[in-house]
């Protein structure tokens, strides 16, 4: 049966590639994906790259999908974990809207550690209670929805976990996110911009929901917005961990 | 300087454990956690387990931070990833009350790939959108903010996935939480059972939320929940793929 295979990369160290993955990469015959993740994979010269950019991710699901089906060996590769606003989704809708023969391939998609967990670990444990994994970008919904979305998540008491929270094309919106936080939450919750963790060019800001500003992320950063019951421990060397109280009071 | 390392062994599978975690394992001299991850672990036979029950996280973390700061090599571990209702915010909580050396302790939290990751990988791609990740139990906190909990990622429009949603001692809080949701959420809404992803005792059930029961789970399974965009595709096989648009219409 010809397969396909969607493969989360991890968050960029090798160290953090699963043996599973490793595995499926070594057999391949393409390499399919935004251009920087297939750059990273390492693979023999005879594999055929087709990086593109990251805005046309039905049409590159679409071109592995056909490549699948046509006997070759396709992995479809994103950073992290590949369903966690990676290329699984897409994937799976090309699948849907598409010829019946491509129901038919046998789909292997490989879990990858997540930014959002490669983060929190070099956080400490944010994440320790309830938590929201949220995209921050209007470009696939509308900017009310994040708004609600986010309102909610504060009500909620989810520790909430911000991908894409800023580009050149979205300067202003984590801004306004902080400010719409702000009036949901105390001001002293802990804000965690955790950019590049596990790569080369990783740095890590700690700070409160009253200080963050938007300027202190960028397109690579991960935003982790703190609960009351997020908690800072400094250390004797002037850094600190955070971590999320499991224990929720009556 | 002492270090603990914080070690997240990934679902079960031994091909999902990242080479990050196994190099730290390759040098522990003891290993912390409950009972069934620590003998899940590949180790010499001089390193010393310390399997303990499920209900004794904070006493557990003590013991492993009291060896570590004695110059013990020791390794706290967690299913899936350790930061995801595993053992690290039991351990900060422990460092947080803890005398000051603790602090001074070189902590290392290794990211795993967490259940959820495992789980949503199995079932296509479900985590596609915004989405939330909760634990059912009323162990830590009280059950009527778990409920409104349910009710904002309902509205919020968030995939839902629940850890430990049910055991022996709390046998219906899961359909309790089901016939919630079922105020809020359209009964063609896919629900996913799966069980022990990346085991041998495997076992992935895809339903409605019209159609869930309580008794479909058990304390290994990840209940996943979907929203109004997450689609079901039928394979010729009769098994079936789920995954949730990354597109919100206005």
């Amino acid at each position: 049966m010809n397969m396909l295979f969607i493969i989360g990369l991890g968050p960029g160290n090798p160290d953090q590639l699963t043996p599973e993955a490793q595995t499926a990469l070594a057999g391949v015959t393409d390499l399919v994906g935004y251009g920087p993740y297939v750059a990273r994979v390492q693979a023999g010269p005879d594999v055929v790259r087709h990086g593109s950019d990251n805005r046309v991710e039905l049409d590159r699901a679409r071109h592995a999908l056909e490549m699948a089906c046509a006997g070759r060996r396709v992995a479809v590769v994103s950073g992290g974990d590949a369903g966690v606003f990676g290329m699984a989704s897409a994937v799976f809708e090309a699948v849907k809207q598409g010829p019946p023969e491509w129901r038919a391939l046998d789909i292997r998609v490989i879990p990858g550690v997540s930014a959002v967990l490669a983060a929190a670990a070099r956080i400490g444990a944010p994440l320790g209670g309830d938590f929201c994994v949220m995209s921050l970008s209007d470009n696939l919904k509308p900017w009310p929805v994040v708004c609600e979305r986010l309102r909610h998540a504060a009500q909620a008491g989810f520790v909430i976990a911000l991908y894409n929270p800023r580009s050149h094309a979205r300067p202003d919106q984590l801004g306004e996110a902080f400010d719409l936080l702000r009036t949901e939450l105390p001001g002293d919750v802990p804000v965690a911009f955790a950019r590049a963790i596990g790569r080369a060019d990783e740095r890590l800001l700690l700070t409160t929901l009253a200080q963050a500003r938007g300027e202190d992320a960028d397109m690579s950063t991960l935003v982790l917005i703190g609960t009351p019951l997020t908690h800072r421990i400094a250390r004797p060397d002037g850094s600190a961990w955070l971590y999320t109280s499991r224990r929720v009071p009556a």
